[in-house]
């Protein structure tokens, strides 16, 4: 063997402890929460050296904040329904389903106080949410191959405009995540688009229903 | 003096005991955070008994809750322009100026925190958001009396859809609370409403100004 610095190569060793690695910090974080994550934890539990955890991650925040975008995209991938209104409701439909989890909940207040006064948190706060805005614009640069919006449609701003009443009740003022806010920020998102939601004919006509 | 209790009179000695304990709450929440707030420093601050505070507070979230309302309707009034845009972007201008603050960020955080765990927090955050909701309903029934919204729109929704952006940005995104984030807001909240902002002849097409 060479001494030469391991490369990354899909399926490789490297591709394995990092798999390995964010996986021990999802599941530390989830079941102690993040006041609990240790490097030296996270390292014991993926049976990996400290330095090889290190050697990519410099914090524990940028860990954490790697760890919950690996989450984000296993269990609330991108959806590609074939409609702009299909992948919204998709898409708000299975990050309400993530945020709810009690453990998650915990994990996304945490992070919020935190946010305040450790400038690590903010960066790797950022790098989480850069990298969802990112699968977010695949799904706009799709709506706009359809012709269902003008190009140069911002991603940011449709999913700001998605996701903004789930993070206010959910943080502010904890009125419920049901089907009929699903329906609400959808036909929002849209009709800030200039889009009409198919599935609501008659606004505020019928008490909604989770799809 | 009769050992009845004291009644409450509108600037009667119960009003000024009132007044008073609200506002060294206020001070003592911004200046030193809601960890550091105890009834006993509110009692020596406000320079009344100690049971008078619990007498109407019972605990010191309740306490807090009341303190922030005082704030609220003292530094952020319900508006009243003439007309519902002009309100809601004077409302929203003053919930900005307000939140962006640093100790008050700072307070928020914490309950938001706190809120996970917490139940009379909970339901002391119930408490003020109520208290606002009600302000924002006077609004909502000017704009109804003057033909700008339905017959039973709903405060709730209005105002959820106004300052929703606002707070994911605040506690979840981090992007800044500009200028453009009102017109966008106010225009997001009236187009809901189904009407067009008059401000945004040209949705997108010009930078943004501080109003």
């Amino acid at each position: 063997m060479s001494d030469r610095p391991v490369q990354r190569r899909p399926g490789g060793r490297t591709a394995r402890n990092r798999e390995s690695v964010l996986r021990a910090t999802a599941d530390l974080l989830l079941s102690e929460g993040y006041d609990q994550l240790t490097i030296a934890r996270v390292a014991a539990a993926a049976q990996v050296a400290e330095t090889t955890v290190y050697r990519r991650w410099r914090t524990k925040a940028h860990l954490a904040a790697d760890a919950l975008s690996e989450l984000a995209r296993d269990e609330n991938p991108i959806p590609d329904t074939g409609t702009l209104e299909g992948d919204l409701r998709a898409l708000l439909t299975q990050v309400i389903a993530l945020v709810e989890r009690p453990e998650v909940k915990r994990v996304i207040l945490t992070v919020v106080s935190l946010a305040a006064e450790d400038s690590d948190v903010v960066r790797a706060k950022d790098a989480f949410w850069e990298t969802r805005f990112a699968g977010a614009a695949a799904l706009v640069k799709r709506a706009v191959e359809r012709g269902e919006l003008p190009t140069g449609a911002d991603p940011y701003e449709l999913i700001e405009d998605l996701a903004a009443p789930v993070y206010f009740r959910l943080l502010v003022t904890g009125r419920p995540l049901d089907g009929r806010l699903v329906d609400r920020a959808v036909g929002l998102a849209l009709s800030r688009q200039g889009i009409r939601a198919t599935s609501e004919p008659e606004r505020r006509a019928s008490p909604s229903v989770d799809r």
